[in-house]
């Protein structure tokens, strides 16, 4: 006889990326910024509404939209809003990829586009990074349903620059071109410049990271209004009230401080580099670090031999079991003190 | 040429319900609570860790799985959380119903369960409510690829006793049934005391009632640990962290009051009953009303020309111009002074 668990949908097993919080640890394994978020956000957060709490948030989000707008000098029609990029990208992953050719993407990326391609049944055929895990664009030139990537790519940390990016665009007039660009702010140009010029072009980022807002989960993808109306239509048909009171009031809040922003920023790319160079030093080998993650790995130590000696020390960064890249480590950029301990300890270590 | 437009999603336009904000209004047009949340959130609320935002949430939303858990005296593997139940349903909707069979629902009921069918591509027949608008449990005993209805119905406000729904569950035992309980805490026994005995009922509830907190955007899911699991397994496949940290921690918080939940629930109950003695004598006609709103109608005046009428003097309720149900209004149950003016106009208006 036939149950409930025959139709289950299958899914590939996927487990979340470890939230350990052990006491004293130093965490450098899931791109979170050191630093807190804008002074703005901590001193409105001490006088939220809690009365506001019993009523619906405002489902055109228009408070953050709005905020976005104008960091950005674009229209507030031009910003659609989600819960962090993850959901961000899964709406347009099904507002946009319904045609029957392969979406592309490259072979090593952010792991959950193979994942909501599965869930959403949209077929996709990655395309392998070269030798130095640079993207080949050409690849991406042959008919196709749509195309997404990072940049900087994660896990790799590598950057593309605009022309590049362009390129890619220009090759898919007729699909959607997603770019994702979560660690822009850590050093990139974004392609936010050509979304007057590209119809075609979705620029997906995220407060997670060059915002210090991981936990309050808000991503955005800025297009032409047409793209972004098609985005609201498909959202709202699933659930209008997703960002929660919060969310909205306190994401707004972390998008008006410019200074605060940039300087956050300019202490962790301090902190990229002479870390860079330290680990160069101990023959740590890396294309130039471009997100707020530096993608390494050693010539004699095995990655998952680091990464277990570390996380004995208490110092947690990320170690993928996937193909090419199983024997690298991601290390996020952390404070300075952060990255002091963890290259003090390697430099005993490897020696 | 084909362009990306071609591609886009089809979905059926839907608008989100309106959310006015005049000063002075009375709002009883989305169901919200009219007394703010549990004093321990508001008071949380004025201390919350903002270091941690920078932080990923915990993935697991243990925090408030774990509360449920203790509220229910359940087991925290029964409990699935989701970004208000919509988050909830439509992804139980996702997990459960892959059969060919149509899932079976009410003709009248929550209007976004064809809005999900559709957007996931689950083929559903609706039932007709009898002319009382009850719903005919006989009509689910057909083969079908799962079952949902909400108890009380929405926007009815019926409900059914647990023999009832207990019938129901026990003629589709090979596939999913889901009881929608986003109102029972106003007045109905709960399907929960059955998902012990019955591996195939999973029962939906909200924060956004019965716990003011509708701007949080919590619901969860109740069930055995394997339905749980299934859906577990699914959303972690999307997007691992959809709560972000207020919710987790306030929500949680908003759990461990029963004395104000129950004191909020027993003033509704109380305002509902005379609220609806009065619209009786006013000549409205209505189920007893077992949600925290009234869906009324009136036999000589149209639902649509009240609606407006009390629009103009700053009191909204909801009106949907669908079949059967274009001469109801459903009016929240606010409090006692928002009903008292709701009625004062409506004795003016109604002679």
């Amino acid at each position: 006889m036939k149950t409930w668990r025959d139709y289950v949908r299958r899914v590939v097993p996927y487990t979340p990326g470890e939230q350990p919080n052990q006491p004293g640890m130093i965490k450098l394994n899931t791109n979170e910024n050191p630093y807190p978020p804008a002074p703005g956000v901590v001193k409105l957060a001490e006088h939220l509404e809690t009365d506001r709490f019993r009523l619906y948030p405002d489902p055109t989000a228009s408070v953050l939209t709005e905020a976005l707008a104008e960091f950005y000098h674009i229209k507030q029609e031009q910003v659609f809003v989600g819960v962090g990029s993850d959901d961000v990208l899964a709406m347009a992953f099904q507002t946009f990829f319904n045609s029957d050719q392969p979406i592309f993407f490259p072979d090593v990326t952010y792991s959950f586009y193979p994942v909501w391609a599965d869930a959403f049944r949209i077929p996709y055929e990655t395309k392998a990074l070269d030798d130095h895990f640079r993207i080949r664009k050409e690849d991406y030139y042959a008919d196709n349903g749509g195309v997404v990537f990072p940049n900087p790519n994660a896990p790799t940390s590598v950057y593309e620059d605009l022309d590049f990016v362009e390129d890619i665009i220009k090759h898919n007039r007729d699909v959607l071109v997603i770019v994702d660009e979560a660690y822009i702010d850590f050093g990139g140009r974004s392609a936010l410049e050509l979304v007057e010029k590209y119809d075609n072009l979705l620029v997906v980022q995220t407060f997670s990271k060059s915002r210090s807002m991981a936990g309050m989960r808000i991503g955005y993808a800025i297009g032409n209004e047409e793209l972004i109306k098609a985005l609201n239509d498909f959202k709202y048909s699933f659930n209008s009230y997703t960002m929660n009171q919060t969310a909205l009031i306190l994401g707004a809040e972390a998008v008006k401080d410019r200074d605060y922003f940039n300087q956050c920023i300019e202490k962790i790319i301090r902190t990229r580099t002479w870390a860079a160079e330290e680990l160069r030093a101990l023959g740590f080998e890396f294309n130039e670090p471009r997100a707020n993650f530096i993608f390494a790995t050693h010539p004699k130590y095995p990655a998952r031999e680091l990464f277990e000696a570390l996380r004995k020390e208490n110092i947690y960064v990320r170690y993928f079991s996937l193909p090419r890249i199983d024997n690298y480590l991601r290390i996020t950029v952390g404070t300075d003190s952060e990255m002091e301990t963890l290259i003090h300890f390697l430099k005993d270590y490897v020696k």
